[in-house]
């Protein structure tokens, strides 16, 4: 203990040793979703073959293979069964938008020299119908897009190579089930044409074969299909399905090329806060056939549980038939325990290759694989997405099993994703009386109440319109993004815990529960059915997606119960960082669940909160229609009692921990009613006339309150007001002193611009505390620190001058936002969607901190701050201080604390103990 | 010429490259008005003496003697007649304030011992009944403040030296005529007994000897005055008036100090913009008397003429007065050529002391001066006020004269002063047919309409209402300041030329009317009479300061002749200036005006004012109402011909000059009604649903328009509107050049924040533009500049990177003011006046630029910017293009232009040459 304290000192010192000069240095450290840029100097290698032969990549090589790539050279060197393929590089993607969306000079006779190599190696030819090659093209970016681009599978098939696979496979029906795939998956992904017409074809067949399935189509109904797919091909593209393999080839990858612009993806992109990627990789891979018969099979599988972060092997999978099956949540899967029943070798074999792969990569693994007439073959593998319990639990066994030390279990754990399990969930007495509809699988934890809406688009609608909204879908697909994220949860009928509703879900924290089959949805009328009810857009709907169940009406939630892996983590994470963690809170209830958050602090207690309740209200009117000072000190004196028990309650619940009070700051406009009724009411209340009500809020009313009459500028022209809150601060004090409650109390001026401002405020507040110091007879002084909020981007630029009258700094960046931006927080969203959709702005920023513009007045603050007191006390208070990049901003710029809402406490704490790791 | 032309390109040049270091140095370069600080480093010399025995002063010590006290020592240096004396330092005054309010230590000593000098050279004992010496005691700061501060005469006379005085003089009336002023005096100034008290005493003693003015009290009367006013002074000090001399003069010596700092003399050097100053500098003076008969007399004059400038000795006296009586207006005193009839050999004497001063100070003086039986002293001496245009002829003149040379006449004119010449005067023709009720003394050049105000206080109240107010007063005195400053005009019935309100009203260039004795004037009833008819508080008045006329009702204005020495020193002032100056101009008229001022261009052209005349609206208001951007598109044709006809309009007037337009920039709904009635008109005219429209403008309302949707975030989200303003530039541009009118237009575009919405912008524009040159059949490419506002702190603090985008900058420095400090220009003045008073801001930021705060991210700016791009051209079009000392910093910060509104231009070009001579 002695030794690790000593260590942290030293931390602490080195810390303290470079804020002198941190605070102009550029933070660089990247969060772990902003991806690294590709080298600046291009490699002009376009291709990396991955295989038997030779395996020219490795999982390093993200930014150029993308992550499915580099992880397919990876699993091969590793000696994992993969089929070979090679690699189209993701700056071959660039180069072809460079070219304005033309092929890159040399591309294609790249990718012949590959397919031959593949040819070798397989030994199997493309285009040769006595033993065709057939191969798949998958896009991969280096940061996982589920299901956002495009896919062709098959690829190679043509009349003849079908007949030939119908030979050499002895399955005809397999050999037209996969040319009528590709003729599909072709037509709809490469050239545009709607999948419902070739849904439209097969039912006609199923119809003329009286089929009522897929897999009762015959044979012949297969190849009758193929030729219909053809005309439907020829008829939207204008020309025939190419029959030349190559032709396949190149038209499929340059598709695979533009889907890393089409709206979906760039709408992901912009969700996930995907930013600095110069486009997708191209894998070409053989083929392996999950679909040959019933010793076939496919499945999808994380090596730890996604949902709680179990150790135990988690997946699904489906018997005869292709990987996109079970991804796409058409056909309910099994769970991937009862394969042991079906294949044990296999299955075993996978138990051994989960092993190896979460030894090699050191983090949980989201796998897929195919099994070709018993022979299992590895499709995929990359780290798995898991909500943020499972993170936490994960990062925390993996620590103790020593397959990672403590700090990089810390930056495991996305700081956003505690949010989830520091929400709550549905109290337990209530769901004991709940109306349980029907239980689903438990795809995404978390608890979500809301009224259903059956396209995304309608969620995004109502969204907008501020109803809480289900998305209630059959299955969703990747079109569905918006309506997903602006849901509050996601049901739907069909898919597993590995559909994409539950894998996209559950990269949010977002609820969902998938597969709840008994539910038949109609989206036409916009009502589903189940258990014989009817519920519609107007119905209240509960969702819990830890248990699956489905509950009508509202039920109760309570706060959660924090796990023994969160409460670890988190002391690892108090034990890395060097910045300390505060919380905003206005009441004693929220200074409390602060504290037991592990706020260290108030950072921001904010006053004007305290007087709209009851007789405060009445009393602070009072003092806003007086017209003389001495009648406004009289409604103030009845304030003031208030304002100190106010004082008394926080500081009790933050006994011995500091306590920063802002001063009064809105315009007081916003503290009388605009309505004439309830200026009547008021008027009437305190025997005004209503005429003088009315002719008061008029001159208070402000073209931009904003920047008005507000915040310090009241405590200049209405110094009476500033007397009454020290005197409140002063006389809470002294009356915690007297119950032995350790009341820290620091007093904070807000909206300064200028130094004066200070001067003249410190000066009376000084004088005040004095006074009510002598009158209680006190014989010490009241220690306690007054600072400035910096908010107004001219205190920033005079900070050296402000510092010199104040005690401390608190960046009170929500305004600064305002004020650099030039934008209202009211109303910024007339123009902020466009904003983020032409790319104008990469985030909200008033959710991230703004580094280019922002952050540089905040290190300007801090520097100029410390240039006059080099420990000048130095925090932020703005809602920045809850966000994880915008706290390790703060600590590369030398901050001492942030201060964010109580539920964002430990947030802070595991982003700031992540800022202090990756300095 | 040729040389003439070679040395001013390499003095551009120099400025060319000075400017890649000069915008992150500070300007420290002070306006007229600024003082330059006390040295740093105090002297212990607390007195300096003036006199033939010794003069330890000059004129060069100012900030330490005050001006009246350095140009004492320095008249007395240079063999002038002048009662010897001591002048106490401003520092001894700071000293005092710094010792909170004691005198300095070691002052009274020093005092002392100089009376004692005092004594030796003029052979007189202070406090010596048989032989008295009797001192005066004025302030004088380094800048002068008339009547702002306080004085006391006669110090040295008690009730033993009063009947000395009466022996040796004899002249009992004059003796006791002495001891009453002093007691009185010092009564009101050091003890603070209200003036009325011994008012009321001098008019019971009038009544009791029947004496209807002063003159007629007999002498026992005085010698009772002298007695009721001491026991007046008793009754309210509760002491005895003090015998002691030198008690006398030790408390008149505190009670200037003390001076220094009521309210009225900080509000004097608050209006007056002087600031620095460290204290009064104190003048003890023997006493020589103007009222010892009538061969004694006093006066002020100005070496030149105040109003006009021209060269002539002018100025007024008094026979058998003190100096006090001319300045005071309380008798309306003779012209100072009279005096010639009076006394020749003393006017000869003056005539050649005015030369003397002239050729010393090399400025026009105003003098003060007294003759004590047929003996000359010279009281006082100081540059002179004068009016803008009397300004501007004696700096032509005394060029010409060889008394200065031409970079020291364009800096003897202050750049605001010549508003005064470029302001409407009344039209000739209107005046021959105009109501005149009588005629004054033309006081103050200037004309001035508004309604009569009969204090101060009324003054300020009503203005403050949006009234145009007169202030009409018997005589002003220096409580009036706020008053005077706040009316348009002043309208005084008693005091001559040199009277309080002349004096003030010249030096702001304010219209005065000084002496109309005819007027009879009812504070009580609030009315004047004259002429037999009876003007109220609702009835307007007109008064020309340059003929003295008052008249009843309205009179309409011309606009004026320029002077040939105005169009002298202007060109004097463009051969100097490196900075160019332009307008800001929204019409032909106005640019045509503003070209006639010397404008080099329009540096802000905005285009929103065109939206609102007759069709034009109802085409905005469609083009709003639209909710597609086709059915926009529609509406924008329609605004299409008129914008392209505006802008060939100004193009026109502005040939082969640039015009920079901006792109529109305020919200929409700033073109919709907002009153129900209106909206329902503009429902029916458009054939649009009540409700829609109301619907419209709540969808619109924002709770801070100031940091809503507007400027360029109107384009990014309505390019169709920019696309249409673009077309009209463009389609403008070809017809101007079709008709052989060289336009230059340059496209700015408003409320940049981010480089991206810049690039976005260009690439439309530049398309736009291209499109209409094919279409007109153009061959060659339109030049056609695209740049941006710098008015949002981010665009400042990232200009590097917008530099990049954009081809020239132009500070927007009013919403830049705006967004530093926070403040809404339409809500500061719900606490402005307190700032003001209180000192937290020295001036109005949005009138002249805050150097602090607004000016370090102007000059951030202006360095990233050319870090980029070397040859930025940059400029600056907020209002503070217009202000001197914003200019000033312009210059030095490095900026290519400054743009200001017409009336400013001349302004603009001589504050431009100030800068570059100060440089």
């Amino acid at each position: 203990m002695a030794k690790r304290s000593t260590s942290r000192t030293n931390s602490k010192n080195q810390t303290k040793r470079k804020r002198q000069t941190s605070a102009s240095r550029r933070t660089t450290s990247a969060t772990k979703r902003t991806a690294t840029r590709a080298a600046s100097v291009r490699s002009t290698k376009m291709i990396y073959y991955f295989g038997s032969a030779k395996t020219e990549g490795d999982s390093s090589l993200k930014s150029l293979l993308g992550g499915k790539g580099a992880n397919l050279a990876q699993m091969t060197t590793i000696g994992l069964p993969v089929p070979p393929g090679f690699t189209i590089t993701t700056e071959t993607c660039a180069k072809y938008y460079e070219r304005s969306r033309k092929m890159p000079t040399g591309l294609m006779e790249e990718v012949e020299k590959n397919i031959c190599a593949l040819e070798r190696e397989t030994k199997k030819k493309f285009g040769d119908a006595s033993n065709p090659l057939l191969v798949s093209v998958r896009s991969g970016a280096a940061i996982s897009m589920p299901g956002m681009m495009d896919t062709v599978l098959n690829l190679g098939i043509n009349d003849q190579v079908a007949e030939g696979l119908a030979a050499l496979t002895s399955n005809r029906r397999f050999a037209y089930d996969a040319y009528r795939r590709l003729i599909n998956m072709f037509g709809d992904v490469v050239m545009g044409v709607d999948h419902e017409h070739f849904e439209a074809a097969f039912d006609d067949v199923k119809r003329e074969h009286n089929a009522a399935t897929d897999a009762e189509v015959p044979e012949e109904g297969l190849v009758e299909l193929c030729n219909r797919y053809k005309a439907v091909y020829k008829s939207h593209v204008g020309k025939n399905f190419p029959q030349d393999p190559l032709k396949q080839l190149r038209y499929a990858i340059e598709a695979v090329f533009k889907s890393w612009n089409i709206p979906r993806a760039a709408k992901y992109r912009q969700i996930n806060d995907i930013h600095g990627l110069c486009g997708t990789a191209v894998n070409i891979q053989s083929m392996a056939y999950g679909n040959m018969g019933d010793d076939s099979g496919t499945g999808v599988a994380f090596t730890r549980n996604p949902s709680t972060g179990k150790n135990e092997f988690f997946g699904e999978f489906l018997i005869n038939a292709q990987g996109e099956d079970v991804v796409a949540g058409i056909r309910t899967p099994r769970p991937v325990s009862e394969m042991k029943k079906w294949n044990n070798k296999v299955y075993k074999q996978l138990l051994a290759i989960k092993t190896k792969l979460e030894k090699h990569y050191r983090d949980m693994q989201d796998i897929e694989f195919t099994i070709e007439r018993g022979k299992l073959f590895m499709l995929q593998t990359r780290n798995g997405k898991r909500t943020g319990g499972a993170a936490v639990t994960i990062a925390c066994d993996m620590a103790k099993e020593r397959l990672i030390d403590r700090d990089t279990a810390l930056l495991r754990v996305p700081a956003n994703d505690l949010i989830q399990l520091l929400l709550p969930s549905f109290d337990p007495k209530a769901k004991e009386k709940a109306d349980v509809l029907t239980t689903g699988l438990p795809a995404s934890p978390g608890v979500a109440v809301g009224k259903p809406a059956f396209t995304a688009a309608e969620a995004v609608e109502r969204a907008g319109a501020g109803e809480s909204v289900l998305l209630v879908r059959k299955e969703t697909s990747p079109e569905d993004i918006d309506g997903m994220h602006t849901a509050v949860g996601i049901l739907t009928s069909t898919g597993g815990m590995t559909s994409h509703a539950a894998v996209v879900a559950r990269g949010w924290g977002k609820c969902c529960v998938a597969g709840a089959g008994e539910i038949k949805i109609d989206p036409g009328k916009g009502e589903f059915h189940v258990a014989g009810r009817t519920f519609g857009r107007n119905d209240t709907i509960a969702l819990d997606g830890a248990t699956g169940e489905v509950m009508a009406g509202e039920v109760p939630t309570v706060e959660p119960e924090l796990s023994a892996d969160f409460r670890t983590l988190m002391g690892w994470a108090d034990k890395r960082r060097t910045m300390k963690v505060r919380t905003n809170a206005d009441t004693p209830a929220d200074a409390r669940r602060a504290r037991e958050f592990g706020a260290q602090g108030i950072g921001l207690c904010r006053t004007e909160h305290m007087f709209f309740e009851g007789d405060r209200i009445a009393a602070m009117r009072e003092m806003i229609m007086a017209e003389e000072r001495s009648h406004r000190e009289i409604a103030l004196a009845k304030l003031l009692p208030y304002q100190r028990e106010d004082f008394i309650g926080i500081f009790t619940a933050m006994d011995n921990l500091p306590v920063t009070i802002r001063l009064l700051d809105p315009p007081l406009h916003e503290f009388l009613p605009h309505e004439e009724n309830v200026q009547r009411e008021m008027a009437s209340a305190m025997g005004a006339q209503f005429e003088a009500v009315r002719w008061r809020v008029s001159m208070l009313h402000e073209a931009n309150p904003m920047l008005g009459h507000r915040g310090c500028r009241l405590a200049i022209t209405y110094p009476e007001i500033l007397v009454m809150q020290i005197r409140a601060i002063a006389e809470a004090t002294i009356a915690c002193l007297e119950d032995g409650v350790r009341a820290k109390p620091e007093i904070m001026i807000p909206l300064v611009g200028t130094t004066k401002e200070v001067t003249i405020l410190r000066e009376l507040a000084e004088q005040t505390l004095q006074t009510v110091r002598k009158e209680k007879g006190l014989s010490r002084k009241l220690n306690i620190p007054i600072g400035t909020m910096i908010e107004i981007p001219r205190a920033a630029l005079t900070a050296d001058k402000i510092a010199d009258a104040a005690d401390f700094f608190s960046f009170g960046t929500n305004d600064l936002t305002q004020l650099t931006f030039g934008y209202s927080r009211d109303d910024i969203n007339t123009f902020l969607p466009d904003y983020l959709k032409q790319e104008i702005l990469e985030k909200d920023p008033f959710q991230t901190l703004d580094q280019a513009g922002v952050g540089v007045l905040v290190e300007m603050g801090i520097e100029k701050g410390r240039s006059v007191k080099p420990d000048l006390k130095i925090g932020i208070c703005g809602e920045h201080g809850g966000d994880p990049a915008s706290i390790i901003f703060c600590h590369n710029a030398g901050m001492d604390y942030v201060s964010c809402s109580p539920f964002r406490v430990p947030i802070a704490r595991l982003a700031a103990a992540q800022a202090a790791i990756s300095e």
